[in-house]
């Protein structure tokens, strides 16, 4: 029998209950959105005590499927006001899965100042005060290895950083990866809520848990055969990702136009060799990188999307060095040198924060006047500074909207107060319409139509036209929620679009693990009903279809090299959800 | 035959044409109201090309009815996202009366850096490049000496201050008045919409202006003297506010435990005969004042509220010296000290700012941990910086939202983004309706129920009991929407709010200037239609019922001395605007 656990901040109390019944088919975002939207107030403060976040492993999570290991993490997100759901790589939702946990939730609040630890294991739940030495200020790399020391080397942490503690907008929850580095639930500032609940870490050990119990052991062994063929087959999939990593975009967007430069004026750059995947290949290959190239960002990933990005001496600067990262300091903010980059990145992880929404935040900030364009060095001092926090710090540290705000600029890259990321709507209107739409606010992961936009994969839709496109945003955002809520990587869709086989064989481990049998049209169904739930919450928070609308200079400013602008109607823009 | 002025700043040209039909029989905040529905795209970004800013005196300003010289200034609010209307004194709504000028409006937007000055007299509108020595963070006393030099000191002056050159969101629009110091349409942020269309300044020159034409001058003549006698008849309207200022409230609302204090978590301070209207006046009599008091704020003020400041030497510091303001920094930032509560207020003015707005963002930066508490030197010198302006100058006058955020706050006194004024809600529970269903965003000018649940005047509704709140809210918003379009400052309302003649008079005065027959019921139709149409444009910006909520802390922390709590349901609160 799996465990739902909630742990009450104001009582400094756990309890651990059976699942409740209306949860028992949920995994990931399915999960958390359905419990967000049935047990937080949507016009609540989403620093108060009303606010919830739960943790929640994907229903393939802890398996033996292929890149299972994704965690869901929901509540009402700060930055955006709206529902959010962040998933993250990391060991913590495979060590929860497998002990049997099928969620936590945090809730309440304590008073006085004190942070506390919470430690979930075999035995239950412990919150103990947190140690003087990993707060104020602390970096993330410094506490995982003093919590490492505490509490063994084996054991899952997510994390608050300093910008957590000050529970400023952008604030991520870092979660420990595999090789003891930090992947992030990124977006939405859900690191503020984890620090407003006084909540400095939690401690995931899986000690003593067995296997996830599988109804029908062979037939999901042969499922999650064909499944890893899939992903292994395929060109970006199988070798790709390993080889660039994400970065490998940086050239491609960049050739399509659709690379956001210099705070959105611009669609390329003449310095994109300098930061792009092939360069960072390169520099790796040259460097050494410790032995190490690519990885991936939990057990069982066959993808290992992620760059060890190493300094001249051979020694890690950073890792998860994601393409929307590079895009946003090296082509949105104009720093073209990638080591800078790199120390940036690591400096984002090291403190907590949302490596799109501050890199976009700083882009703002140089239109604005508040940093020299391209000024790695001055960017570096920022973010650092974060950990103390300075008054500039705390303005890139709240994201986006703030840096607009305090800079009277007009020019302000948000949907939903959250920063728009690495491909420019104007240019490739599918991901356009994903960002409008989406009930997370800006957000390319929730229906990433760069694929057929741009990669051709699933298909074909040009980007600079309309055609086609209000279907494809809502099929790939049906999808994504859906996907979303297996503990897949999300990425896994480049295996499977063009192979009906792969796709079948997703579906066949579920029904193979819980002894059910959904088709592809429940699949479907499920991501929808994602998707309403979502939607309810926000419409009971206030939004309205007047929130889902890109920022107004992208429908009269044409971007280079193309000269387009964002042309659809609210009209056909509200159609996206329509279904 | 009335004008009505288009100034493109776009082509930077100006069109002068007959007052639209669907305007002719209104003014002041109907009229800004309802052309800024009829013109503005609800979902703009207030500060691009679409927003639009309209100047228009009430519907008897320029007449010699008793303080009708008010005007109203209307746009998209970039501090609140909603329609604004702001209303000021100063000595401009009088002379575009009397030239004939049933508004003008300021829409396009000029490409480059320059700022200009409009110049609208008896021939026309032109306009001319700003000179370089009012730009760049001149202070707002100055560039009016300056400007009067060149234009002559009768004209009168609207400005944007430093604040609204650099667009920032608690910028306010400054208005000269009779005595060369200043005035505000001071909340909502139109001075930042001003700086963004490129306006430094508007000198309006009424040489050669004639009368305000009257259908029937004795019949006006005669409902003007009823009307002025009940102004002076009133102990509040004809004698309290001369000799006190506004600044009488300090120690009412102490007393009634509804003065907010240290970031709204009392409602009483022990040190309320520093910083109380009685301290004011004997302040002033001992230093001398320049030899003046009190005075009005704009000509044919009979209540002449605005107190005239002096340092220790008698040398003018400020005036306007407001209730709100004095509240705002010497309760709730807990500043003890009225002449560093002066020095702030007069900075505020020279750099184009809302008083409330800023006061209460210092308050809460308090609370953040930004300034120390109470220490009025520190916020003296961040209130000047923002002419620079430096970064903590620039989250202060991004207002009370903005510091919340780069201060990770629960505790932030908003509704709809703009601060909450210097009555507590929980406390004075009338006040609190009117702050959460008012379509400007809180704001206690939109229905001052201060005047029945405190001052009873107009009945007694008991402040800290929910009976009869909900129709005293909706009445009081009503009429306060027929008089601001009135051009009548709303303190008449001392005056005829027990006075059924007084009441009549204002109607028989409007009756009389326009040859017409209004009724009382025609007057309330007109406040009716008013907020119909402002919760129209709103609705179209993405409003809803969710956002007529107060702060969630208000419902959870019992304000000090009487411990009560806000607590209307959603359901009671949403009552307010059926109507």
């Amino acid at each position: 029998m799996q465990k739902f656990i909630r742990i009450d901040m104001t009582t400094l109390q756990a309890t651990t209950m059976d699942v409740p019944e209306k949860y028992a088919g949920l995994g990931g975002r399915a999960l958390t959105s359905n419990f967000v939207n049935d047990e937080v107030n949507p016009t609540c403060h989403a620093l108060g005590k009303n606010n919830k976040l739960i943790f929640a492993p994907g229903l393939l999570s802890g398996t033996s499927a292929p890149n299972s290991g994704r965690m869901s993490v929901g509540g009402k997100s700060p930055l955006t006001g709206t529902i959010k759901e962040c998933n993250t790589g990391g060991s913590s939702s495979q060590k929860l899965a497998k002990m049997g946990i099928k969620a936590f939730v945090i809730e309440g609040m304590p008073k006085g100042d004190k942070f506390y630890i919470i430690k979930i294991d075999m035995n239950g739940v412990t919150i103990d005060e947190a140690p003087a030495e990993i707060l104020g200020g602390c970096g993330n790399y410094d506490a995982i290895k003093i919590l490492g020391e505490k509490y063994g080397t084996h054991v899952g942490i997510a994390i608050a950083g300093p910008a957590g503690e000050y529970r400023l907008p952008s604030a991520n929850i870092s979660f420990k990866d595999p090789d003891g580095n930090i992947r992030s639930a990124g977006r939405g500032g859900l690191g503020a809520v984890l620090g407003s609940k006084k909540v400095k870490a939690i401690i995931i050990d899986d000690k003593g848990a067995g296997k996830v119990p599988i109804a029908n052991p062979e037939a999901f062994s042969a499922a999650a055969k064909v499944f890893a063929k899939a992903i292994l087959d395929h060109p970006v999939s199988g070798q790709g990702l390993a080889s660039y990593g994400t970065g490998v975009l940086v050239n491609i967007l960049n050739e399509a136009g659709g690379l956001p430069s210099y705070n959105f004026s611009k669609g390329r750059v003449d310095h994109s060799d300098n930061i792009s995947g092939e360069t960072i290949n390169a520099t790796i290959a040259e460097r050494g990188g410790d032995g190490k190239v690519s990885h991936g960002c939990h057990p069982g990933c066959l993808m290992r999307c992620s760059q060890w990005y190493p300094d001249k001496q051979g020694k890690y600067i950073t890792s998860g060095f994601e393409y929307e990262t590079i895009w946003g300091l090296g082509a949105d903010a104009g720093i073209d040198d990638l080591d800078a980059i790199a120390y940036i990145d690591r400096a984002m992880d090291d403190v907590g924060v949302d490596s799109i929404e501050v890199a976009v935040a700083v882009a703002t900030a140089m239109e604005g006047g508040l940093i020299p364009w391209g000024d790695g060095k001055a960017v570096l001092e920022i973010v650092k500074d974060i950990a103390k926090p300075t008054h500039i710090a705390r303005i890139i540290a709240s994201g986006t909207t703030v840096v607009g705000k305090v800079c009277g600029l007009y020019r302000v890259p948000v949907v939903k107060d959250q920063a728009i990321p690495a491909y420019d709507p104007r240019a490739v209107k599918g991901i356009g319409l994903t960002y409008a739409t989406t009930t997370m606010g800006a957000d390319h992961t929730a229906g990433y139509c760069i694929s057929g936009n741009i990669l051709k994969i699933g298909g074909y839709i040009d980007p600079l036209k309309k055609d086609g496109q209000i279907e494809y945003a809502r099929a790939m955002q049906i999808g994504t929620a859906a996907v979303d809520s297996t503990g897949l990587c999300l990425f896994v869709y480049f295996g499977i679009a063009d192979n009906p086989g792969g796709y079948q064989a997703l579906i066949d481990m579920i029904n193979a693990q819980y002894g059910i049998n959904l088709t592809a049209n429940d699949v479907d169904e499920l991501g929808k009903s994602v998707l309403r739930v979502e939607r309810d919450f926000n419409k009971r928070a206030g939004f309205t279809n007047a929130h889902d609308r890109l920022p107004e200079f992208m429908e009269y400013e044409p971007i280079e090299p193309h000269n387009v602008v964002w042309d659809f109607t609210p009209e056909e823009i509200d159609e996206v959800m329509n279904f």
